[in-house]
């Protein structure tokens, strides 16, 4: 069906108001209502509601409705959306925030990650570094609509730190690798260090730790496996670039006689439900098979894997198989911008090229992916992903007056083919206004800003020092 | 070579400043100083200056320089650029800017053109509407960066009020059918409009108008050859789709006996240096040839031909073989957006996935299409295109200091890569600001906006009644 949106005249399904706790006649005090609102629930019936109202009490969404029962809510701070749209904050299933202090360096290099990315990255990762580039990159992704992301890097408690100051929730993966990196002389090493971080994090209320091995290609099987088991003892996820590359297919099937790397996965015991796989472009219908047997979770990378001439996952595929499957931006040097808005056309877009299908990959389906479909990804759908009395108050509010926006006939094509990061007007995190008119709430934009600057001066002069630039 | 950029370490060539006209020891009186600039010359040796000025008299440039020259000017008006990127104005070479009130109506139905757009515009084109369209779009393409369009629609004398009004600059292509439309019962009546069109503003300052019979295989034999002759006489642009979907393979292959698009167009002698082919996406290695040797122009419009899933255009090859070609964005219902500034990093990664090549396409390449290659493409470049003496001040100021634009080692990487239309700041066409921090300086945005939005409603109604969304 074709929506016509606004003043519905073919109308999504407009359900009756999803009321819970509201019932009394009596107003209800709440902290936040947002009112006159284009609400895209994305709950189980993409429920969109026309002059809906969200109403957030503490942490948690207390009700969503149609708006008929507005008068009902007796609230702190009311935004008065004005028709905008009011949707679940996007989850960035797979990021490296930190690497945003090396954004625009060595763009187009092939082997890049091999040839660039880790010589540049053994002289400059540091405590630092990583402070300063996640607390830009949390910006960026808090001014883009992310209120959830999961990261993969080195000193990840220096992460927490950033994400616990500023407000938003995180999923945190601790990198294990084989060969002596800033924070670990050894994959040993990087597991205690991961251990560490679970340990001093595994309580917080928004942020995840976990752990991180690199590859399959990356790490032995004695890593993988040591790592899985303890997944299962702290009851963390485990995350990991997984079928991304062809050196990864070459080193794997060499490894294990000839398996692909997802076999191989399964074969060694680590495809688990803690497990969350990036990228996944180079696999078989069997393997999308042994994937969802396993209930693993994926994070899908367009825009990086088409920067790095990588291919094309087959996302589709596996969205309609119904696997737990989810939108990443890859790291700042990968895709590059972090804030997964800026994805949307280019998954909606590419696929339809691949499949030469006009049709294939409508602007829902890369919503969902982007909201309930990583949170599911991510095993978090109970409690995000969708805007539902109970869930966790993670909110969006993303402007229709710019002029890109303009008009609203379906907002799910406004979204995907039309914003871009900056049409996001107001962010919301755990009930608080992290953003608020395009301004940060919690943390000094320019402070941080500054001290990225600063850092990137550092940055360039090791890389003429280095002599390793060249092309 | 790879570029480090800002204090530069490894530098892209830091030719001596070229200065014309401020030779004299005494200060020069000039009308805009934008000082402390990384200015992105797109000269033919690509000068960067890193704190560079630009300054303006009247509405030519009348220098460009590295900035130690900076006290030789008192300007009226003086824009700090604090670092910001300075550079040419966007072209964008294709769009149909009126269709904004369409916008987002229908995204993914197959055979759209046909099924769709052609009905919903027999009964909703109409002078008011165009205006309406036309004034949304260029307030968002200057918001864009975007100050020269190349517009193919109805009522283009309507077009042109709104380019006259507003300040930009325009190439309007009045179109040919031979189906009755809104402003001509048949092909010769499209003829008789455009010449009035022409006649009228053929010495307009900011607007040349045009030809635009829609393609080849919605017009006649005799009527591409009329106009290719009349634009001859008047000696304006022919502006069509060309080469780009399967039906029009179809019917020119039955109509002129197996000759591909671009070959019927040269064996009818439409082929001329006043043509400018938008898509092109179904060329030969020997069509390409042709439409060099006519010196034909060629629009490349990668978001929307993806979304249409049509294909590719092999736009690589004709740029590396010196073809005039420049980017567009197609129309609001097909790119959605039409600030070429959102096309920037589909056009970088879509042929490097396409061609498998990370290396493909690389960021200065794509600054090119959008600048000088544009300009080369309309048979502009003498006026347009790039900052040098002389040339039209269209300059556009893109902001460094928002998050995604953090830092900047490569000026080029970071406008293909990580910019979106958001981050211009202020855009000067013909030397005047028409935006300044964001902010529309010579139309009410506000009164435009509303005006769409109402007209919206009718649409909505439109659409409603007629029962054809279906899909």
């Amino acid at each position: 069906m074709i929506i016509v949106f606004k003043k519905t005249l073919i109308a999504i399904s407009l359900a009756a108001a999803s009321l819970v706790g509201a019932t009394s006649v009596a107003a209800e005090n709440v902290d936040l209502l947002i009112k006159n609102a284009t609400v895209l629930t994305m709950d189980e019936d993409r429920n969109v509601y026309e002059n809906g109202l969200v109403a957030v009490k503490e942490n948690r969404i207390f009700a969503v409705s149609d708006g008929s029962n507005l008068k009902e809510f007796k609230a702190k701070k009311v935004i008065d959306a004005d028709g905008d749209i009011v949707m679940p904050g996007l989850i960035n299933m797979h990021t490296h925030v930190s690497m945003t202090v090396f954004r625009s360096l060595a763009d187009d290099v092939p082997d890049r990650l091999h040839r660039y990315i880790f010589p540049l990255e053994k002289k400059l990762v540091s405590r630092d570094m990583v402070r300063i580039g996640a607390q830009l990159g949390n910006v960026e992704m808090l001014k883009g609509g992310v209120t959830t992301y999961a990261d993969m890097y080195y000193f990840e408690d220096e992460v927490a730190k950033t994400v616990d100051e500023i407000g938003m929730r995180a999923i945190l993966g601790q990198t294990v690798i084989e060969f002596p990196v800033a924070d670990a002389a050894n994959a040993d090493e990087g597991i205690n260090y991961a251990v560490n971080v679970i340990q001093k994090y595994k309580d917080h209320p928004r942020i995840t730790p976990a752990f991180a091995p690199h590859a399959p290609y990356t790490n032995t099987t004695e890593t993988l496996q040591k790592i899985t088991e303890l997944s299962k003892k702290y009851d963390v996820p485990v995350m990991i670039h997984l079928a991304e590359s062809d050196r990864e297919n070459q080193v794997i099937a060499e490894r294990s006689g000839g398996l692909s790397p997802v076999e191989y996965m399964a074969d060694i015991g680590a495809l688990t439900p803690n497990l969350i796989g990036a990228h996944v472009i180079n696999v078989s219908d069997s393997d999308i098979a042994l994937l969802k047997k396993h209930d693993v979770g994926v994070a899908h990378n367009m825009s990086a894997n088409i920067k790095s001439a990588q291919g094309v996952s087959p996302a589709m595929k596996m969205q309609e198989e119904g696997l737990r499957i989810g939108l990443g931006t890859d790291g700042p040097m990968s895709g590059n911008t972090i804030s997964t808005m800026d994805e949307f056309n280019q998954v909606a877009k590419v696929h339809k090229l691949v499949n030469k299908d006009r049709a294939a990959m409508p602007p829902i389906k890369v919503i969902e992916m982007a909201t309930i479909g990583a949170a599911r990804a991510l095993h978090m759908e109970d409690t995000l992903g969708s805007l539902e009395v109970g869930k966790l108050a993670d909110i969006i509010v993303v402007d229709t007056k710019a002029p890109n926006m303009v008009p609203v006939y379906n907002p799910y094509s406004v979204l995907v083919y039309s914003a871009n990061a900056a049409n996001v007007k107001h962010t919301i995190v755990d009930g608080k206004i992290l953003m608020q008119d395009r301004t940060m709430t919690t943390v000094d934009e320019d402070k941080i800003r500054a001290e990225a600057l600063e850092f990137a001066d550092k940055v360039r002069q090791t890389v003429i020092e280095s002599g390793e630039v060249v092309q």
